[in-house]
């Protein structure tokens, strides 16, 4: 088991990537030896037919790039600890509902504050006023106005989620779970509030909320939109 | 099964943290009403303690906040699907990957990009410093210039992982796993280049970053730090 990885003139290993990797074969128990690879040295590494390093030589497999390798030796030394066990589905859940939360309600919320007091009572649109107000530090109007800007920080932030909805349909893989509910529900409340959409209808992300609006005979989809309800 | 959650004056229920918990009681097959409440209306759920939808009254049990809610559902109702399943840890440890790679990464790099040139050879400098100069737009010493706002942006891009960690030792939960792994790895590559921390002493993030590298026998404390080194 050989890992090719980036060198440095004074010695140091200092690839983030492959540093993913090193950890990874510790806990999968397996022994390794590295070979530095300068960044510009291409040659070195042509044996891979592809440019970058981390690569794993595993016997007679060459796996490059640290998730691949990842996945590589989950399946091949099933022997080890788990990289991805079952535990952990529960606890990387938390880390989603973290991340919606602090990162994506906070780029969300400014984009579809006004909205929400269009369709709650006069008492509740005080209160939401007052605490969005409070929180932003702004009118609800001057908010408004910065609509575009939000919405295209909330697309970006979901950048993430794309790239995972590129390779498998749901957050949590073969079939939805707790996660694609947590991120789905911010989306669900902007669709219910807002008249506007917040993503651009040929967003990978805007295909699975289809999905996820699709689920349980339509469940969520019977909520009416505000674009539908308006 | 009764759901208190937020309901609007045109009949809508809008909350984002009700929709994550309606979709976890469909996931788990259990029958359900629901209880509009405003808002601004703390009479109506003072029976629950707090002050704060979504409550789910299961029985005799009486619990809020969302994420209380999704684990009560998995503890009380194993007969249904499991919101937090194993093939979920996999999945999911590919969202990390990709928000640290998308997000985290990308508020490093500029805080260590000049530091890196500093630790390789001349020609891997100056390829480094190309690529770097043109994904950024700027000169490495102009992106040096502006360290200290970068650093406080990564720090602030924690902010989801650091509310993990007040709950749990591990990203994986009880016991490191890749995603714990994949988050260390831009730290590592930090401390190996960077004669700087990026991260404040009395940070959480911090004190894992210190449990990871005591991992395997003090396996990444072993490759020496940029400070000791210099």
């Amino acid at each position: 088991m050989i890992l090719y990885e980036l060198g440095a003139a004074n010695g140091a290993r200092y690839s983030s990537f492959s540093w993913r990797t090193r950890m990874a074969l510790k806990h999968k128990g397996v022994a390794f030896d590295t070979v530095p690879v300068r960044v510009s040295d291409k040659a070195a590494i042509a044996f891979s037919g592809q440019g970058r390093v981390p690569i794993l030589r595993d016997g007679d497999v060459v796996v490059s790039d640290s998730w691949k390798i990842a996945e590589h030796l989950e399946a091949a030394h099933r022997g080890g600890a788990s990289l991805f066990g079952a535990a952990a589905g529960h606890a990387l859940t938390r880390l989603v509902n973290a991340m919606v939360d602090r990162h994506l309600m906070a780029a969300l919320a400014p984009a579809c504050a006004l909205s929400v007091t269009g369709i709650v009572d006069a008492g509740d649109a005080a209160h939401l006023r007052a605490g969005f107000e409070k929180g932003f530090g702004q009118t609800l109007e001057a908010l408004h106005a910065g609509r575009a800007g939000a919405v295209k920080a909330f697309r970006r932030a979901l950048d993430p989620v794309r790239a995972v909805l590129r390779a498998q349909p749901y957050l949590a893989g073969a079939a939805p779970a707790y996660a694609d509910y947590i991120l789905m529900s911010p989306l669900q409340w902007a669709r219910i509030v807002d008249p506007e959409p917040v993503l651009e209808a040929d967003d990978a992300v805007a295909a699975w909320f289809e999905r996820m609006l699709d689920l349980f005979d339509g469940f969520a989809r019977a909520e009416p939109a505000r674009a539908a309800r308006a």
